[in-house]
């Protein structure tokens, strides 16, 4: 999630340091990269060489180079930079929809089947993210009918094989990770589901042991965890990858990304940008091989 | 835990600050708080005031008035302030006992042997914290049988009716989480146990849950979710009490806070101490009365 974290970020990394970025992140061992969107430039400044970086970038085999895709002039572009998977973009709520896509929820869907036909044609993956699955900065709860529903129409009508439930606004938790997440296995049979989460209210890992539970093992970060709404200040990014991967890996599911390498990435990433970062383990060390902590005042 | 967190801060505080503070947060509907410790005032000047603020302090019925305690000297003073309770403190690691208590494990339990029969003696309840219950910043993990050990010690040699394990250096996730919880329940029958967790590696909100999964329901936090190791720099403090609370009251369990008091005390905390703290719904807003955020960026 290269592209959720760089699109919210005041300097405007060169094509050359996103190319580096994205390398580094193969090289730990990550296995699926969101390099970057197929937007307009003029809406997304940050991301306006997507195309530049799809080019330059060399390309690890077994990684998958997605890209955000909003709509069939993306589609075409993602076709020409050979993305290796596109990520099909709509809301579960109506005005989220209209506000970041500027269509109804329908007519996404009808760009969405229309973009999935053009990616079959070229051998292209797909897969789609499903903003607000866990409620709307708009409308609040979210109601699990109109989740089931785009997560069945999107497998059934358009063809998609993977839907990352997507907490655009940070306002998932536990409970209704498991409510969400069994429900939308219960109706769409075959689905494979990934879980993106913000931790804009402290709970993305929370949420992503709570996905865990229900069986998901797919899950999105961003590098430091950067990120986060330009209309809200204060608002967080995603939840980091190196403390995600932490998280995994001490809980005894092993990701196969070297931690050691991300952190010394995400850092790297702190110096592009010149600003300090969420990530934690970037900060405290790896739980059994972190700085020695001397407490010289009695603490609990 | 305004002990927990202000005594990692620079900036000294007032006594009048910290007596605003207490009152706050006792206004908050917090049940218990620890105002301080009766510490040596050279080893932590930011709490060197303790008797002063307990003496000042206005206080509520129904509110619980800790202060932490490491030895017989901190218990006369604790009784002479008049505390609800004393948090007697110990480590399950001998090396962090050492460095943090200038004592051995056994010294330590004797001395709170002698200061749970001073603070009967005076009518006070009295509590204990056990550091490092989810490893040691030293030595590594440390065995489940220590942290049994010194829990039946607790409680049976010193009479100690409730223990707060302490992830001390934030090295506990869920899993580990559940099986200390676990073991200690059955080890010690009748005690009663709270935990208390830092968010180093981001994990503090997700151990919440693991506890509240095995029964817990007494978790410490500190205001704005201040505090960290001045030794370890990067690392961050208790988790924020605010998110502790909010996360409990989405998913279904009632506190008893008001959560937007304490928020707002959080806010005037941030403005005494001059700097940003890590709490994050304090930025955000709560889950569904938050700031509105238009995603103007196709995002997932």
């Amino acid at each position: 999630m290269l592209r959720d974290g760089l699109q919210n970020e005041d300097r405007v990394l060169s094509t050359e340091r996103k190319i580096e970025l994205v390398e580094r992140l193969a090289a730990s061992g990550l296995r699926r990269i969101e390099v970057s969107a197929f937007v307009s430039p003029r809406a997304v400044p940050q991301l306006a060489d997507a195309d530049a970086v799809f080019q330059g970038m060399v390309r690890r085999p077994g990684v998958i180079y997605a890209a955000l895709v909003p709509n069939l002039r993306g589609m075409e572009r993602a076709v020409a930079a050979r993305a290796d998977e596109a990520n099909l973009v709509m809301s579960a709520s109506e005005s989220h929809n209209r506000a970041n896509l500027r269509m109804s929820r329908e007519a996404s869907l009808q760009a969405i089947r229309e973009a999935a036909a053009l990616a079959g044609a070229a051998g292209m993956r797909v897969a789609a993210s499903l903003s607000c699955s866990f409620g709307c900065p708009f409308e609040g709860e979210v109601p699990g009918a109109e989740i089931l529903t785009w997560c069945r129409r999107l497998q059934d009508d358009a063809g998609i094989p993977s839907i990352s439930l997507c907490d655009t606004s940070g306002m998932a938790y536990p409970a209704l990770v498991k409510e969400v997440v069994g429900s939308v296995q219960d109706a769409c049979r075959g689905i494979t589901l990934a879980l993106h989460f913000h931790n804009t209210r402290g709970l993305g890992l929370a949420n992503v042991f709570a996905g865990l539970e229900s069986g998901v093992i797919r899950f999105d970060g961003a590098l430091a965890g950067i990120g986060g709404c330009p209309y809200a200040p204060g608002a967080t990014g995603n939840i980091c990858t190196a403390d995600l991967v932490h998280a995994l890996e001490v809980s005894g599911f092993p990701t196969g990304v070297d931690l050691d390498a991300l952190i010394i990435t995400g850092k790297a990433l702190e110096n592009f940008l010149g600003h300090a970062t969420p990530g934690q383990v970037m900060k405290a060390g790896r739980r059994l091989s972190g700085p020695i902590a001397p407490h010289h005042a009695p603490a609990g």
